[in-house]
C-alpha cells in the first residue's frame, strides 16, 4: 500500500518541524521548534492538531527538553498542560518519562519509535477497518483524521485511504467541522491531493443526507476512549452518532490503542476542553458575529459506546459491549 | 406586548426599502428598489430572507410592477422564480394576482395588508407558543426567525420574545446555522439588541447540549409545511429534530398559516433549493476551503411530521398526526 507524501511533522537538524495547520490549505508553511515550551504553545494554538499527531509532537518536545538538559518532570508537566482531552498526549509523555535514561539520544530514539509506531498502527487500522466498508460505499466523516492528524495515513481517513488503495469505490461526504473547519480545510486538502471523490457539506446537512439514503456508514476518529467505549471526539461527532443510530447506519470509530484510557470507567470522566469564543465568531481573522456575542464553544463531545457499531484499533475490530 | 424596533423592510416614497441582511451585523445598510426585477434579485441574493419576509417583499415587488404598468403575470413569474422552497413567496404572489383590480393603489393596499397580517400572525403565534414553553426554559433554536425574517416579532424567535415579554426566564442556545450563519449573525444581533440571554454555538454542538441536559425544548421556523406536517426549514433543522427525539425533548415548529402548503401530501414533494458552493467555501469573501473544493449545499431539509411535537400557527397549536 503506497504511503502518500502529506506529512504534518518531521524531526530534522535536531529540531521539530511542524506544518502550520492554521494556515492550510492556502499556505504550506513549516515552522521550526527548538524548545519544549514552543512545542507546548504550538499544540495549544493548534499549529499541530489531531490526537495522534500531538502525541508525537509532545514526544519530540521531550527530546528538545532532554537535549537542553532541562528537568524532565517540568517539561512533562508543561507539555501536558497544553491540551486536556486527547489522551495520546499524556500517553506519549508518560512513555518518555518512563525511560530509565534521560539522555537526548534515548529520548529521541523513543520519540522516533512513537512516530513510527503511530504510522504502523494507522496502517493496521486501515487493514482492519476496510473490511467493514461495503463496496461501493458513501462514507460520512468529520474533522480531519488523515495524515495531517497522525504520523501518516490517518485513522478514520486512513480506513478510507486503505479502501481506495485496494481499489474499492468510495465517495466521501466530509463535514466542514465548525468551528475550526478541519474538514473543509484539511480533509478536503488531503482528499483533493489524492483524487478521492468527495463533497464537503455543512455539519447540519449530515442527518438529511442519511434520511435521503446517501450514506452507507459513518467513520470518525477519537481523542480519548474510556473503558466502556465512550468516545470523546471533535464536537459534532455525537450528533452524527445519534443520527446514524436513528437511520440504522453503522457508526465506526477508528483510533490507535494510544487513544484508549482504561483508567476512566466512562466518558463522563473525560475532560472536555472549552476554547475561546473567537473560534466561532471570527474566521480567517474576520469577525462574523456581533461584537461581544456570547459563545459556548466546547471542542469535543462524548459519544456513548452503545451508539458505536465498532471501534477499530490496530489490534482489530471491537464490538459493544466494550471493555478496554 | 411591546414591539421592538428592528425591521427588515419598509415601503416609503413609493419604493421598497430592504435592510441588507448580507452585511449584518456589522453594517446596517438600507437598499432601495424601484422595479420588480430588482426585488426578485434581492430575494435571490438574500438581501431579504426568511419565508414570511420574502413573501412580503414579493408583494411589494408586485406593487412596483403595477405602478410601472407592467404585465401582472410576467412580474408574478419573475418574482416566483427567485427562490423555490419557501411557499410564502408563492402564497403572497397568488394573493396579489387574484386581485380583481391591477391598479397600483389596489396592489399596494394588498401588499400592506400582507405585511400587517404577518405581524399580527406572529404576535398570535407568540401567544399560542409561549404556553408550551416551561419557566425557566433553556431553548435551542436555529437560523433567524425573528423580526429580520418576518414583518416583525418573528415566528420561533417571536415565541421566545413573547415569553420574555411575559417575564418568563429564558436562555437561548442559538445555532450558528452554516453555511450563511443566520444564527451567528442575525439571531445574535436581535438577541443582543433586546438583552435576551443567550449563547451562540456551532451547529454540531446541539446534540451534546441535549445529552448534557441543557436543553428544555427546541423551536424552529418553517419554509413550507406539507399537509401531513412534514416541514422544510433551514438545513440542520432535521438534525435537531432527530436529536431532540433521541433525548425526548419537545421539538416545535412555529410558522404563520401562509407557510402551509396543503397541496402537497408530504415533504418529499417540497423542492429543496441547492445553492452555490461559495456559501460554504467562502466567508465574508475570504476563501477557506482549497480552491475547487467540491461542495454539496442544500439550503433546506425536511423534518417529518412525526418528529414534530407541535406546530404553532396563528390559529393555535396543532399536534400529530397533522392534517392541514
Amino acid at each position: 500500500m503506497a504511503i502518500k507524501s502529506v506529512r504534518c511533522l518531521e524531526w530534522a537538524d535536531d529540531r521539530l518541524r511542524l506544518l502550520d495547520q492554521r494556515v492550510l490549505p492556502h499556505q504550506e508553511t513549516w515552522l521550526e521548534y527548538q524548545t519544549w515550551p514552543e512545542v507546548a504553545e504550538a499544540i495549544r494554538d493548534m499549529v499541530v492538531r489531531g490526537a495522534p499527531a500531538i502525541g508525537v509532537a509532545a514526544a519530540y518536545g521531550m527530546a528538545l527538553a532532554a537535549k537542553a538538559g532541562e528537568d524532565r518532570s517540568v517539561a512533562h508537566a508543561g507539555l501536558a498542560a497544553s491540551r486536556p482531552t486527547a489522551v495520546n498526549l499524556f500517553w506519549a509523555l508518560d512513555r518518555i518519562s518512563a525511560l530509565p535514561d534521560w539522555s537526548f539520544e534515548a529520548v529521541l530514539r523513543e520519540a522516533r519509535m512513537i512516530e513510527l509506531e503511530d504510522l504502523q498502527m494507522n496502517l493496521a487500522i486501515g487493514n482492519h477497518g476496510m473490511r467493514l466498508i461495503p463496496n461501493p460505499a458513501r462514507i460520512l466523516t468529520i474533522c480531519n483524521t488523515g495524515a495531517l492528524a497522525t504520523a501518516g495515513h490517518g485513522t478514520a481517513l486512513g480506513v478510507i485511504r486503505s479502501c481506495v488503495a485496494e481499489g474499492q469505490d468510495v465517495f466521501v461526504y466530509s463535514c466542514e467541522t465548525r468551528p475550526r473547519q478541519q474538514g473543509l480545510r484539511l480533509t478536503a486538502y488531503e482528499l483533493m491531493a489524492e483524487d478521492i471523490p468527495f463533497a464537503s457539506i455543512a455539519d447540519g446537512a449530515a442527518a438529511s443526507l442519511m434520511r435521503a439514503g446517501k450514506i452507507d456508514c459513518v467513520i470518525a476518529g477519537a481523542d480519548r476512549i474510556a473503558a466502556n467505549g465512550d468516545t470523546a471526539n471533535k464536537i459534532g461527532t455525537y450528533m452524527l452518532a445519534v443520527a446514524a443510530h436513528h437511520h440504522s447506519i453503522p457508526f465506526y470509530i477508528a483510533a490507535p490503542s494510544s487513544t484508549l484510557d482504561p483508567s476512566l470507567t466512562d466518558g463522563g470522566q473525560i475532560p472536555i476542553e472549552e476554547r475561546e469564543a473567537s473560534e466561532l465568531t471570527h474566521i480567517e481573522g474576520v469577525g462574523v458575529a456581533p461584537v461581544g456575542c456570547p459563545v459556548f464553544n466546547p471542542a469535543f463531545d462524548v459519544t456513548p459506546g452503545e451508539l458505536i457499531t465498532a471501534i477499530i484499533t490496530e489490534e482489530g475490530v471491537f464490538r459493544p459491549p466494550y471493555s478496554f
